[in-house]
């Protein structure tokens, strides 16, 4: 029996005007604009206005859309007390997914009108990163760190989780970060989102599933997965040999290779030279490491199978948070604080899209392979009788 | 622009050996059994066994499988104490996603081993009664009832909410009410749910997912709808004229009509039946008022446009919810008690599926359709020049 459609790879299920990528070209755009441009350029918190409202923000715009933001920055105290009941080992994303699906507890902006989606989306926005540095604070045993409206929202979520205001450069590092995460078209934790709107669920709803979907393995735990090797591997002089063991044995190394991309990620092409510069400045040995592996994973695979692999974002954001002292663990978290942006932007257009037709909830189909008894059922038999 | 593959309508995407529907004949097959001699025979523990392990059980399973649901009724008192500190208008719904996220920040259970994933569907089986009724409570200002193991678990429900232990009659309507809404392929909230286990999240995480996709109002919320328009029109003499005035302004008339029956739905002609029991028993006019309100949007229908119409699943099931007493609002919550097994029988085949093939995690195809202005990107312009 051969099943169709795995994974949905290649089916078409609806139209779209928020981002695309070029797998060929090695491009990925955000709303018509290219995403090395807007690292260049612009800032997360544009980059954000750019998502949701389809254009760039006029100074006026984004001085408003900023201000909406850091008002929104606080969650119920309450949440902070709830948090302290949770198993200190619990997973960050397990906690994410619980007290994002929780706002909807504690705020009742109605979604069915489209002005207060958007409420809705500046709300969530604003409050991941809060919720996140509150939960890595409460569960060291420290005082969740209040946000500063002073601050930028890169730098703001690193002076929560750590109470010590970042440097510039940092701050600009980490803001590259998150623009470089906030959307990538109809991924797994997207498409959840959508989904979930589809049957005209709120923002709040939609965006928790989409966290779950987030927290697999497969999806948004791979930069965990690459740290893991970088630590194991430790010395750049040990990373031939060890790369060189994996690939012998057929194992993928982690962080190398791409679905889509069939040339750089244009994204692990900023890490990498975020990565570098910061190792310079942190005398870590990250960096060196980490491009040695990519440096011997692409010799290797020339050499063995004559395919072309590059690295994809996950390989340079490992070493990069790592440097940033974040605890492994909320990397996910991390990668969710920025992609909550797309999430928000693609569940407005799911269900207020104008241009693109409003596609129906998603019902696919499935084959049934199960028992089969003829057209009656099975015989359903007493319970005494079965053995 | 035309998108392709809308709703992913007759999108084959998986095998599963879970359930069938024959929409042709009105045919409900859980396993291998017809839906119809489960509601005669079974109860909701046997159909829920059923739907997890493939195979209707023996006596010493059965006992076993009820053994381990009744230890696991209780839910942390400290999630109880978390309830009292939500909006007392909060959807029950966003409550219900929310705390079966938190499930994940009380319990660990290894999910990558499948033992450990039927220990976390018997708990998630077990505890989202608790946890509906827990808030029920809490939000009219009543303590919780604790569960009592010497109760079915339709009766224990029942008792949990309203202190009362239901006499028989009441608690099969339930359990058969259960039995039918256990599980209905892949529509919205399982296919959720299957999305999300296909990133190789865990149960708890895929589980809430669902019951954020169950409710919106296309998918859980139809039984509510009914029975707003059922105490809308209040008495039988009225639902001629109010539907015949719907229908001739081209109005849907909620709970008639299916996508996939195309007769008349076997959940409906058992819930009409229990319907008309429950009526006689407490002298509710609510049966008369359905009855009435299918037949005469079936002669509309069949007068208006020579289209045959059939009631589906949420048509009874409104008025039934509303004579036991059952507050509309936790129509979809019970919805969520029944389906949470088809969720986790789907999560475990999505993971664990042998004679099917397991699918890759689901990433679909979106068609660009936003702002193009060449393969560079569009022109970033500072914020000073922007107008």
């Amino acid at each position: 029996m051969e099943t169709k459609n795995i994974g949905l790879r290649g089916i078409e299920v609806a139209d779209t005007r928020i981002s695309n990528i070029d797998g060929e070209k090695g491009k990925l755009i955000y709303r018509g604009f290219d995403i090395l441009d807007l690292t260049k350029n612009s800032t997360f918190e544009e980059t954000a206005y750019l998502l949701l409202y389809d254009s760039l923000p006029t100074k006026q715009q984004l001085d408003e859309f900023n201000g909406k933001l850091i008002d929104a920055r606080y969650i119920p105290k309450q949440m902070q007390k709830n948090m302290r009941n949770w198993r200190k080992d619990a997973d960050p994303m397990d906690m994410l997914q619980a007290f994002v699906s929780a706002l909807a507890g504690y705020y009742d902006e109605e979604f069915s009108n489209k002005d207060a989606s958007y409420d809705k989306a500046i709300n969530l926005i604003a409050k991941v990163p809060t919720i996140v540095a509150s939960w890595h604070r409460i569960r060291n045993g420290l005082e969740p760190v209040e946000p500063d409206s002073s601050l930028s929202h890169a730098a703001n979520f690193l002076y929560m989780m750590f109470g010590e205001k970042p440097d510039s450069e940092v701050e600009k590092i980490f803001d590259v970060c998150l623009i470089l995460h906030a959307d990538h078209t109809f991924n797994a934790s997207t498409f959840t989102a959508r989904q979930v709107a589809s049957t005209r669920a709120h923002m709040y709803s939609a965006a928790s599933a989409a966290i779950g979907a987030l927290s697999g393995e497969l999806h948004g735990g791979a930069n965990t997965e690459v740290m893991k090797m970088l630590l194991e591997i430790a010395e750049v002089d040990k990373v031939e040999g060890w790369i060189k063991e994996k690939m012998s044995i057929g194992d993928r190394i982690m962080g190398m290779g791409h679905a889509v991309y069939k040339t750089y990620d244009p994204r692990a092409q900023v890490l990498k030279e975020l990565s570098r510069k910061l190792a310079k400045k942190t005398k870590d040995p990250w960096f060196d490491i980490t491009e040695k592996v990519e440096i011997t994973t692409i010799s290797e695979m020339k050499s063995q199978k004559d395919r072309d692999i590059y690295p994809n974002v996950d390989l340079y954001s490992a070493s990069l948070y790592y440097m940033l002292k974040i605890p492994m663990d909320l990397n996910t978290p991390i990668f969710a604080i920025s992609r909550v942006v797309g999430w928000a932007a693609h569940i407005i257009e799911e269900k207020f899209a104008e241009a693109a037709p409003k596609p129906a909830l998603y019902r696919p189909k499935a084959t049934y392979v199960g028992k089969y008894c003829g057209p009656q059922g099975c015989e359903y038999q007493t319970l005494d009788l079965r053995k």
